[in-house]
């Protein structure tokens, strides 16, 4: 990878990294679309990260498909994938790590103890491997896309974090690669998540201030849905993710949901008034 | 900073870091000199960094001399100074840290709580910041280099690390900023230290095995100078920095001590049987 990198900058061209976990989707395209638009030479990493997986069967079954996932990449023009096995990821002993407080205590920090210390050592060690100039992250994982920005910032990485806006499907499904593994019926139900964080931005664009009021309402209509059962639902500060009572400033409403074995996350952004 | 070393980039040259605290002696002289011989463009930084220091009072007496120091980078060929404030190195609060477990939990992990939590944070941003090929540190520190090189490794940082032996004055003392805090009759008293390490390291040559034995040798000749108040002095495995027992493989023999109210450390080297 350094060598490619290197003849690239020889060349005088820009990189852009985009990294995943595979089972690539149009989430991921739309990443690769903008990269491909904003710099010269596209790299995508494929990498399911162990570290970040706080549940071992959550890691064994992610889905992957590497040949698949590359024919995708080469369909929308990515330069070079980087594909590493754990064990070239992880060689020998691993003893450091980088940890980003405040931002990664709540929400999926909270559910899912040590993930963004795996997120956030994995992302520095690709950084540092692609030395890219901009790299794309979704708004979907938009606890751990504000995590990797404070890092940059505090660690001083020569990087340009872009933001890519969630994609979602005709019915408002986010895209992920998790849900390729929800039963039909699953399925049929899950657009119930989103349509609960609307629901929550649209008592907050009416007027309500009060983060419990709004919260409720978004609860209320999710708790119709039998099959879903949820492990988080909050209203939070856009910038530190720790929830917040009043809603005066810009916030996110952020939830993890399962169905089945299958958990899903979403969030909303919404400006504050 | 970076459209100094974008410039040297353009001409091709590669870019060497020499990382400072400042109060620059024969010790730093002798990094810069290896910097110079080994790259086209030499960067030093001086920045007393506070997150590496447990003590306030460690932090405010630590020699400060901005003008001797430039004087000092100047005689010796460094291109580009970077002596950045802890306001412009800390901007709004800091909320990543960058951990290396294990090598870092003796020794002076033990005695000096969060030290190379920031010395491994600060030494990150620097190399992010200045992109250097090459980066240099002396032997004096031997924790603090293995530190540094696990976090290099783990962390995939496109820089190769130098190592430089401990430069000593006449009399065995090694260089260091704060030698200058000593009272005259403290430095006469300080080569003791040295001398103490290096009975251990005659003892190993002679065949002893036992690290308790070896200790003990070097404790006895250290506990004849009373003004010396010794903080830890320990044979410890030279890749792990955890002690040994026996003497099997490669060894440092390392010990911080105190003279009056200033803290000085001392490590050598010892090749196993």
């Amino acid at each position: 990878m350094r060598l490619f990198i290197a003849a690239a900058r020889e060349s005088g061209l820009t990189i852009g990294l985009v990294p995943t976990m595979g089972a690539l989707h149009e989430g991921h395209g739309a990443l690769m679309r903008c990269a491909r638009e904003e710099t010269d030479y596209v790299v995508a990493t494929i990498f399911v990260n162990p570290t970040q997986f706080d549940r071992p069967e959550d890691f064994q079954k992610y889905p992957r498909n590497i040949e698949t996932d590359l024919a995708f990449c080469d369909r929308l023009g990515v330069d070079a994938v980087l594909a590493p096995s754990a064990k070239e990821m992880y060689p020998g002993e691993v003893l450091t790590s980088v940890e980003v407080a405040g931002i990664s205590s709540r929400l999926e920090g909270e559910f899912r103890p040590g993930h963004f210390r795996g997120v956030a050592t994995v992302v520095a060690k690709l950084f540092n491997i692609v030395t890219a100039d901009r790299a794309y992250f979704g708004e979907k994982d938009a606890q751990q896309l504000a995590v990797i920005q404070k890092m940059v910032a505090d660690l001083n990485l020569p990087v340009t974090i872009v933001t890519v806006p969630t994609v979602r499907e005709a019915d408002g499904l986010a895209m992920s690669s998790r849900n390729q593994r929800l039963t039909p019926e699953d399925r049929r139900n899950a657009p119930a998540l989103y349509q609960a964080l609307c629901e929550a931005e649209r008592l907050i664009r009416n007027g309500s201030r009060s983060a419990p009021e709004v919260r409720q309402g978004a609860l209320t209509l999710l708790l119709r849905n039998p099959v879903i059962r949820i492990e988080y639902l909050e209203v939070v500060d856009s910038a530190t993710f720790q929830p917040v009572e009043m809603v005066t400033g810009d916030v996110r409403i952020a939830a993890a949901v399962w169905l089945g074995d299958v958990r899903l996350i979403d969030n909303v952004f919404v400006r504050g008034a």
